[in-house]
């Protein structure tokens, strides 16, 4: 992890970072999908410095899952640009917990930010549980962001239109043998008619896929905003995505 | 790109690195895929660094074109390990360079080395073009890394069985308007029965695949090692791909 004080607070965490070239897409600015693989690998760095990391984590047969993204994009940073990419907990109630992601240029101004909702969940049964103070406190809690008002369901349009399905290959998986969160985006990007750079995405992440899984995606509108459905063959949600 | 001092001998060029979560196969492990961008992304902060980057040499109407990889890795470094990637140019003849790529740990061991080969292109015909002193002499050139004696070209095996074809989506695209050169190895690493981590990777990169084309890969086996034709429809290869 970015080389950290351990005697600094690190319950908001912050990662000095260059935008490579493999995170830009064909227009030299950072995509979408880079942008939330850089959230989320924020909060694993924070999670390592923390002594709470992925491997403490499975020896306790435990993970957090995340459940819910809203993402406000002002800019998307450019190739080479420096930036900070920080985040912090804001609340732990019952078996869920919220947490903030920022982006931040050189001069300090925000150019993206994030709510996300996560679960905690034993990996031996598969369902929700409670986390012990063992598994928060370390992280404390600080005051949410500000982002734009909006239901916590990601609503679906009344039409929506077929699309191919997507067979879950090898390289979408991530540690915990999922289907990577930052997939979902990815494939919602692809079914819209043409290239963009979205200022405002939300998820809803309802049951994660695995391997060899099929997933039937569907695509309508409400507004000027995009919504992707992404089903199983029974019709219901692996995720829905929205993008504005 | 990361801080340096330009009073500093810039040829080789190293930044350090830690390996972030969105990085590592879910064995916690980096990728083969996220170190081949982890050896292009060098290349790329390095051209900037030297004031030869991809916005000067788009106003010049050129572009440096991958043509062969050879990459051996003895071992893929884990989630948040502290490595350094580094490159250096090894010779200009023609319209063509080679450059070294690798990666060390933290003691400075290698851990992975790579030979490259590029052509310099004309954007304005799409032909190979003799580049100026202006174009190479900022890169120096230094002594190849040593790397196991291979062929230049990878060969075909005699028997090569069908697979399913792929189309080039957005999500594939570079700068360049072409498949990125690190997708024909996950399209290669996708199609071999169990989730590998090659220690040796070849590619032939004979023409690059754009947006809508679709991709015809094929494999087969000489020894232990896995060789993927990616055709296009009337069996020329895009590229060869061949893993140990």
């Amino acid at each position: 992890m970015p080389t950290i004080d351990l005697d600094s607070d690190l319950t908001v965490f912050e990662y000095p970072y260059h935008v490579r070239y493999s995170e830009v897409g064909h227009r030299g600015l950072m995509t979408a999908p880079a942008l939330i693989n850089a959230f989320q690998d924020c909060s694993t760095f924070q999670s390592e410095a923390l002594g709470v990391g992925m491997a403490w984590l499975r020896n306790e047969q435990r993970a957090w899952v995340l459940t819910h993204w809203q993402i406000v994009v002002d800019r998307y940073p450019s190739l080479c640009e420096e930036i900070a990419v920080g985040t912090f907990a804001n609340s732990f109630k019952g078996f869920t917990a919220k947490r903030n992601f920022y982006i931040k240029d050189n001069a300090g101004k925000y150019i993206a930010r994030a709510q996300s909702s996560w679960a905690f969940i034993d990996l031996s049964t598969g369902r929700p549980t409670r986390p012990t103070p063992a598994h928060i406190d370390p992280y404390g809690s600080h005051d949410p962001l500000e982002l734009p008002a909006e239901d916590r369901r990601v609503k679906l349009p009344d039409v929506l239109e077929q699309r191919e399905p997507i067979i879950v290959r090898r390289g979408l998986i991530d540690t915990n043998e999922h289907v990577n969160n930052c997939q979902y985006v990815q494939m919602a990007l692809e079914l819209l008619p043409r290239e963009t750079a979205p200022t405002s995405i939300r998820v809803d992440y309802r049951r994660a896929a695995v391997l060899g899984d099929t997933i039937y995606p569907s695509i309508g509108e409400i507004g000027h905003r995009a919504v992707v459905a992404l089903n199983d063959s029974a019709g219901a949600p692996f995720a829905v995505v929205e993008l504005a």
